[in-house]
């Protein structure tokens, strides 16, 4: 069969760039400024990374360069979770290498960093390419979730690009991948080399930004098609008048897609996990507070609603984070015993007579499904995956109780029926939108004329998005500049500090002042499909986050 | 906050009319074929609808109508389940009715059927109605399952209808709605009044259609969207290659969603029930089947896919038939006692005890999960609510099972690690697309129509559909015509017949001449998004479901 009309329309987008990238490619000149400093941690990070930190940051703007045309050998990876716009990254580069250089080759290796350590690639040919464009999906080469992080590892990887013949490598990834990129970088430099490696942002969760990166790409498509879906939903909630819609989102450390989707869609409920933390919020009391909610709109007559939930939420719970700790630990050091019990029973009273009293009081209040839950599905490290377990289906199951508790003393009236959902692989590999496919393709377009320019070490980096592209900016950022020191398996590792949602940001604040009256009153707002055509107001926006943002 | 910014662009859109009722509003005549029969039981049928029954097929077209422009007041509810598109046929009607002579006026009853029986009801204003243009959900009035069954509700309606001087009531609804309004119909002329019925033919599962009725409104909006999320899925499998996603989607008695979707997203897997009733399938057959599709997949490296399985399946596999046909008489009768039972084991033990041995056996074979499912649950006719079972989650579980056997025995070499997703109200409120925003203004100007030609029991007709609107040709069928004898609660009642999925039918056989090569090869086809702007291929293509159909 055919491919999709859209898809057929979507190959012959052409993406947006910056002003100073579209014109002819040897009039794109580089210009520095100041050597930078890390966020943190300053004199650990010189140490760790001594031929790379502290770079100047780079700017491209209109100029003379005569050297830009030079023959390059380039290889890409993409690593970690999908994002709508991998594709168009991979596009904007080879782009601007053909233009530069119709010689210059570039190789996607397969798979994610693996493919760069066992040395799987394919060389991009413009027929391979073409058949990409602005599509979502990192279906081009695969993605993988491998590190680079032994001795043998990076030395496989540098023999790799030896064979090869590399100028340099792309990663493009979230935090960890651009902590891996940087490492990279610094581990070629030692090794005498000049092969560089430059990253691209990348996560559609939202929580790789900072001054210089105002969003990582993918965040924007993902959380349009959420939104449209919690609109559908919260339109077909006021039509039928009887159900609410607990909703979990993705987002497992930042709940970046949860405020976003809020914002959009304006829903009665919306759990933001860094203020449960920073609230130090109990389980019982995010309960009473639904409950509080939903009571308060029974009284209205509105026996249905729709709460956000972020997918990472009962890490956030204090006295969860402290029972998965302790569980992890248990599980880990009984593996074998505990796998000898054959019933649910057996197992959660060896459980119970292990924790401590106060955890064993947590564990004992949950409901049995998320109880089985907690015990099963380890990752492989050990660790409960947090992404499976139902914190929608516990919650509509608390509420219910404490419901029932307050029907019964005269202080709820209503009814309470919930349905549960979860969007996660829904949005991960939408088409991207225009301001995703315009942005990935001008990250990936930067990322060549860092290389051009000679840089290692750098973020390609894209700003001024909240305005239309003819306004854009393009730069690089050395990657030092974004790192700190932190606790990892025990001791301290340099990484790029993670972007959670900050309580005192325009986009909370401004969640925070309308929440009190979308909670009772129903002020749903329907953002609708992705549109890729049409009016600019509707095809064009950026999200509500970084334009509230950007007016701070 | 502002309402989005596609709400706003698609409240200045102008739905599309068939050419006929584009013009002056007196000038679209009426004309007459020669007299109906219903599809079976005449006789009875002829005897039941005395005054209705056997009236000739209706169509529009250029020619004078002098009397188009008396003062009317007309009654409009929405019945059942929400289908993108209720809006428009109120804001068709409205416009139908106001372009004739503005004096006429249009009310909306609140809630369904039991507006009509309560009279509640709001008045329409261009003000109230020109904010719901081209918008998804039901929202306008609401809607209801409530049915006019009894001699006293059918007396109230009539009450309602003397009381606000109705010339007519519009009941937009699916084929038990419609059945409804054609008992209305009768009843009011058996009543002395010339009060009319108008249906208007809604669902999205697609299941109200025939020979005059192509499709049901709503029906290619929800395939849409189900068809883009299930495209972005297939898009992550094939980028993450280590999931298989099992879908379930809506429709409970036949599985057109399932098909359309599958003829859209080219899917590994996609049941149809329809055939696994006609074949006779057991559930081990249909895990057999499935599990074997997984291995081939293996057997060539590719550890994920994508199943679509229909809401209703469960109903459809013999076996199941028969156990829910047994559990739902079982509970009904031992109502009291079962709920004495406290434990899972108890209830289950009781149940097995009860049920004949075929019955008892296929129940113990289920996973305790679907087990509790079967057994609890209830809706308010004791049946159980076969849209909360999870039969996706039935599937994984019982295609685990099997392939460790195979894996055990050398057949199978992979791995299986699978997820579970339901799509229903993602799909219901969306925006409408070009195709059901013009279908069901069309819809709606057409049932004016036929008001203002003095018709009763009709149902609103827009043939022609998988031409442009251009070609679109408008009329009314009689609602008997449609109509035969079932069973019903234990007596024949008349009811529309249900179009479930004709396996000697175009689309399905174009699904089964694909589906094997569809199950081994990654065919997966990316519709993306709804667009309501941009090319026409992109933003106004009906299903494939019915282009197929039109042709054959």
């Amino acid at each position: 069969m055919e491919i999709s009309a859209l898809q057929k329309a979507r190959l012959e987008y052409s993406p947006k760039l910056p002003p100073a990238l579209s014109g002819a490619i040897d009039a794109i000149a580089v210009s520095f400024g100041d050597p930078t400093e890390s966020i943190a941690n300053q004199a650990e990070l010189k140490q760790l990374f001594a031929k790379t930190y502290g770079k100047p940051i780079a700017a491209f703007g209109k100029g003379a360069n005569p050297n830009v045309g030079k023959e390059l050998r380039v290889g890409v990876i993409l690593s970690g979770g999908q994002a709508p716009g991998g594709h168009n990254v991979i596009t904007g580069l080879y782009d601007g290498l053909k233009k530069a250089n119709p010689n210059s080759v570039l190789f996607g290796f397969l798979g994610g960093p693996s493919g760069l350590i066992d040395d799987e690639a394919v060389e991009f040919t413009d027929e391979f390419i073409d058949r990409y464009r602005n599509t979502g999906g990192f279906d081009i080469i695969g993605s993988g979730r491998t590190k680079i992080e032994t001795d043998a590892q990076f030395a496989a990887v540098l023999e790799t690009a030896k064979k090869r013949k590399l100028n340099a490598v792309v990663v493009i990834g979230g935090d960890d991948s651009n902590t891996n990129a940087a490492l990279l970088a610094e581990y070629f430099q030692t090794q005498g080399t000049d092969i560089q490696v430059i990253g691209v942002p990348k996560t559609i969760d939202g929580d790789l930004k900072n001054e210089y990166i105002e969003t990582s790409f993918g965040f924007d498509t993902a959380c349009k098609t959420y939104s449209e879906l919690i609109g559908n939903i919260g339109r077909d909630a006021n039509s039928a008048k009887k159900y609410w819609h607990f909703i979990k989102l993705m987002g497992r450390s930042a709940s970046h897609i949860a405020l976003e989707c809020a914002l959009q869609t304006q829903p009665n409920i919306a759990i933001i996990s860094e203020e449960v933390e920073s609230k130090k919020k109990s389980l019982a009391q995010i309960v009473e507070e639904i409950a509080d909610v939903v009571a308060k709109r029974a009284a209205k007559g509105n026996n249905f609603g729709i709460a956000l939930i972020p997918e990472g939420l009962i890490e956030f719970v204090p006295e969860m984070k402290i029972l998965i700790a302790e569980l992890n630990d248990l599980l880990a050091h009984n593996a074998e015993y505990f796998a000898s019990l054959r019933t649910f029973d057996d197992q959660a009273e060896f459980v119970s007579g292990k924790l401590t009293d106060h955890s064993a009081k947590v564990f004992g209040s949950l409901p049995r499904g998320i109880r089985a839950q907690l015990m099963a599905d380890r990752d492989p490290h050990g660790n409960v995956q947090v992404s499976l377990i139902d914190t929608e289906k516990l919650l509509i199951e608390m509420v219910g109780e404490r419901l029932d508790q307050m029907k019964a003393a005269g202080s709820f009236k209503g009814s309470f029926k919930a349905l549960a959902h979860f969007f996660g692989y829904e949005g991960r590999c939408a088409f991207p939108s225009n301001f995703d496919a315009d942005y990935t393709y001008s990250l990936g377009f930067t990322a060549f004329l860092l290389i051009a320019n000679g840089l290692t070490g750098y973020l390609s980096s894209v700003r001024n998005l909240s305005k239309s592209a003819d306004q854009w900016v393009a730069g690089g950022i050395p990657l030092t500049m974004m790192m700190n020191m932190e606790q990892r398996h025990g001791a301290m590792k340099p990484v790029i500090r993670k972007a959670l949602v900050e309580l005192d940001g325009a986009p909370f604040k401004t969640f925070a002042s309308h929440r009190d009256t979308w909670a009772v009153e129903t002020s749903f707002r329907f953002p609708g499909a992705i549109q890729y055509y049409g009016p600019g107001e509707v095809c064009d926006q950026p999200t509500i986050t970084l334009v509230l943002e950007q007016q701070a």
